[in-house]
């Protein structure tokens, strides 16, 4: 998804610093001190307009939510979905999450969630994949012993990919959902992409795997 | 699927010693020495009337195949297949197969196929699936280490079951399609039951997981 370039989007960022953390590289290991309360840290990585973070920041108020989106023109509109709903659990940053080690400590957080993330279908690009073994290593790293990484997506090859990559890694799957909506689970909450593609009637794949 | 009864179906098994053995428990640990040449096994639990094992058999030279079927109306129909194929490579046995570790030895068999189990949808019928643990227990007893169980199904529930079964059982994903007709894999061979729910357009799933 590419958005109209939006000029004024960095100033906004800036502004809104209540929302968005401007030094996420500082905040390694103290990123509790910035919300409220000091609660379990789930992180998303590519946050998009944040209709998923907003909804479970609200359904989830003992968690605190913290979203990584790169693109600034997208991010914008997370930031409004929070300031709108005074909602003071989930916090942004701006950034292209290189290295998930330098911005948070080992065992700092305690879920992470991969939303339709780009497949990145070519076998030349499988490194930029979210879930290849570089990745699982960051994740394995900032996670706790009993943390989870929850994934959804729409694409077929991208799950199917992300299954093996956690399995060969030596991951436990937790659970495997191969048609997300026909389970009419109340707690899940939907991103854009996903109403999207589940209106088209397309099936939402989602696992739950840990590194027990 | 229910045949109607064939009475005359035990006194076909057992004029078919050749290609139905008869004392199964009696060939543990020597089950090469009924076939022709020395080669790797592949076992079929629930091998149906036969269509994959005829095929795989005919297709793969370099394997004895074992198909085990506990149903007297459908083994006859594999039985005619490899006699009218005059195939050298696929022997049956009409067993419920209890326990394989009765019937065959440690790391006798290099594969396992798992051909549209019956799903026991119900959880009180868990322990019936054939890839519950106590199953994956006596698979891994029997396998070599480098063997692999292959399984496919068109029944969605079954297939994430399994996947969080072997993993939990400690067992690596090495392959999983969640659309193997998608694929257009030219080494599959199809059951009867994959051609009728392909020909619907239902999904089929399939996942090579070994014990490395």
């Amino acid at each position: 998804m590419r958005l109209r370039n939006k000029p004024w989007a960095e100033g906004y960022i800036k502004e809104n610093s209540a929302i968005v953390e401007q030094t996420p590289y500082e905040r390694k290991g103290s990123w509790n001190s910035i919300f409220d309360k000091e609660q379990p840290i789930a992180l998303e990585i590519g946050t998009g307009k944040g209709r998923f973070i907003e909804g479970m920041a609200m359904k989830n108020p003992d968690f605190n939510f913290i979203g990584i989106e790169r693109d600034k023109n997208v991010i914008v509109s997370a930031i409004d979905k929070i300031k709108e709903q005074e909602i003071i659990n989930a916090k942004l940053m701006h950034e292209n999450a290189q290295d998930l080690r330098d911005m948070f400590a080992e065992n700092e957080v305690d879920r992470i969630y991969l939303n339709f993330s780009d497949p990145w279908p070519k076998s030349r690009h499988e490194k930029r994949r979210l879930t290849y073994h570089t990745f699982l290593e960051q994740y394995k790293s900032v996670l706790h012993d009993e943390g989870q990484i929850i994934m959804k997506t729409d694409n077929r090859k991208l799950f199917e990919y992300s299954l093996v990559s956690f399995s060969q890694f030596g991951m436990k799957l937790e659970d495997v959902t191969l048609d997300l909506h026909a389970l009419e689970d109340e707690t899940n909450v939907m991103t854009e992409y996903e109403e999207k593609f589940s209106n088209k009637g397309q099936p939402i794949y989602r696992c739950i795997a840990s590194f027990k």
